[in-house]
């Protein structure tokens, strides 16, 4: 087990966070899941070996605690996942101040939080990969999405910083773009765009798979994926 | 006095808020600053007959209630200008949690709390110039300057998802990027870059200036200045 | 005569170049037109008192002739402007490719032409502003449109280029991007988006104005202006 | 042969280019290298058993040749790489256009050219990947650097304008932005930056080649590689 390499993915759901557990799992990593939510995981944990964490993502300590706990049981994580975000939809006007108070620190601020305690562990290791799942939310912001733009503008520009500062010292640090919805069981299918207007999971997982193993004389510090139909 | 067009001014400070104010009341405005601190505000609300609140800039309750008493008791504001910050300084690994919340949350949340306060005024009198200001850290992440990157990329994402939504009815909204220091008296001007090095205020105004008064058929959403010396 | 500012506009036509040329008249400039077909400035040129000059801005020899008469008989100009562009519409299997290499050498090298010579004047006099009139086709590449996004995003690079280069040393180098139609007594105005879906060209020149009499301290080297009804 | 998979490199040259088509090659594709002088490809083409055509990018009548030959011979290429590129240093001024002219011509409409037949060719098969390669200096418009800024600005133009275009008929496009200096045996490793300075061809060629093999449910149009310990 001591030998296993480990992948922490934060913010982990049915759509795109199983798609990387499985793919980091089939690679022969051990997985940890993290969501505030841990009966929804217990399925895909099973599914994959994998353990699974109670987490906040925009409180300190429960982030702490949790790589605390991985450093503790499992060891330095070879690549940590950001994948947690909420939002508000509404008019500038219209939305409430303590739900946009609440999506921008969870959507940024537990990017942060996430970052800053997986560079704790790996620069101590000396390498490592944070990769954070951004939007297209956080290149346009689009109307009646203020609370979107806040959060997704902010996490990519935390990346961009954590990038510039810890490539020099071996630490891989990306921002995946995910430009429209993720197909998934959850989601109604047909609702007029068709198959192709989604982006498969598991498209998005062999993505993030060639990113975390790319050779350090040609890192990437950010991509965008989107379904070929899908107009940008 | 009813019929005198109104700015307000959040954030405001000695430097570019005291040129805003000084430029915007030469043109024959009602100027009011806003800050946390309202004692700083003293002698430049002398200066130019200006009416000084207190207010927190990540309070809700605190914005609602300013822009309440403008609305109240001098009317709609023709122009807000949001020019509130904090920043943390550091390593990804060093800075404190707590400190970084409340940088994003001024720096970010606090530009929200504006814009819609103001945006509510606006859209029911038809009209009006909200302005944020920017740096040249919200268009680049910089390394060790993670906090200023969330805060500053976030609003700059608030901006941009502002003016697409406000511009078509009939509210400009701008986005102004700083890149570099701005001159002030309280600043030691010999740093070694010498008197070129850094931003005049009343010039950075005429800038502002010009964009409110811009005929809404040539709408910018965003402009940057920096001194002729600086490289970029 | 010897002491009234000089400003040329290359690629002058009906639109924007006559709104240029009354601003810049306006403020006691002498102007300069500059066009391929010298026919169509007659009656500009008449109204504003200016010069008209034959040129083919994709031509060294007919470019460097335009700015050696300029120089020799008027003065270093204090304001040039290149407003020259072609684009050849169809998809990227049908477009030919003798008419897309004349369009991007007229929109792009013509560009650079009159920006050297510009410079050469500008350089020996200290000082000078040189504008680049782009397009929301420098900036985004629309399908059907490969040959205008060569172009125009060339000379967005260019113009990106020359402001690093030259602004410390006191020409102020400006690309302004024109996201939209302008309104113009040529063009059909009622085309389904009414009166408010176009620039009107004297707007547009005011923003070219203010940049011109920026202060050093706070250049811009890039705005975009656009209609308050423009989606973006 | 006829079941082989085709790739065609234009602008192939001893560093990148060498590496795609051991890359390709070793997946077992028929190699196609194309430049202006064969005589540099003989090694290259001996060793991953190439077909090697000489080419002038900036030509249609050369290129299209090249394309008939490819089709007729060898059949629809599956990917086609557009490497070349040419630039001129030189202070704004000082560069002479005729240079400038040929360099815009071969790194920009060159990449028109390419793009074009094989767009014609992967239409009418109904599928296939088109690669630019780019630079650093198609997102930054560094100084003294104005025809590379204009060139690769362009090309990324180009890019962009064809991926929306292409993508919803089932072709993709893709433009890398290389960051940094590759190493070569042609180049002299020790300038002062270390070993570590420099993009290994094989780690970028590892990055074209997942590209290439992407899923259309998450497509990436762009990706940006240089060395980890590169600022930017």
């Amino acid at each position: 087990m001591a030998d296993q390499q480990v992948v922490v993915i934060v913010g982990a759901g049915a759509g795109l966070s199983a798609s990387l557990a499985r793919k980091f799992s089939g690679a022969g990593m051990k997985v940890v899941l993290a969501a505030r939510n841990t009966e929804k995981l217990a399925e895909l944990a099973a599914e994959v070996d994998a353990v699974a964490y109670a987490c906040d993502t925009a409180d300190p300590t429960s982030v702490q605690g949790l790589f605390k706990s991985v450093g503790d049981e499992l060891g330095v994580p070879e690549v940590v996942v950001f994948n947690a975000s909420q939002r508000v939809r509404g008019e500038i006007t219209e939305i409430d101040p303590e739900e946009v108070r609440q999506a921008v620190l969870t959507t940024c601020f537990g990017g942060f939080l996430v970052g800053q305690e997986a560079a704790k562990l790996m620069l101590a290791a000396g390498r490592g990969t944070i990769m954070f799942t951004g939007a297209s939310a956080g290149v346009k912001g689009f109307p009646k999405s203020a609370t979107f733009a806040m959060g997704k503008f902010g996490l990519r520009g935390l990346a961009q910083s954590m990038a510039r500062e810890l490539h020099p010292q071996n630490i891989h640090v990306v921002h995946v773009v995910v430009d429209g919805g993720i197909r998934s069981a959850d989601r109604d299918r047909v609702d007029g765009r068709g198959d192709d207007g989604w982006l498969l999971p598991e498209a998005i997982a062999d993505t993030y798979s060639h990113l975390h193993t790319q050779h350090r004389s040609a890192w990437s510090w950010e991509i965008e994926v989107r379904p070929w139909v899908e107009s940008f």
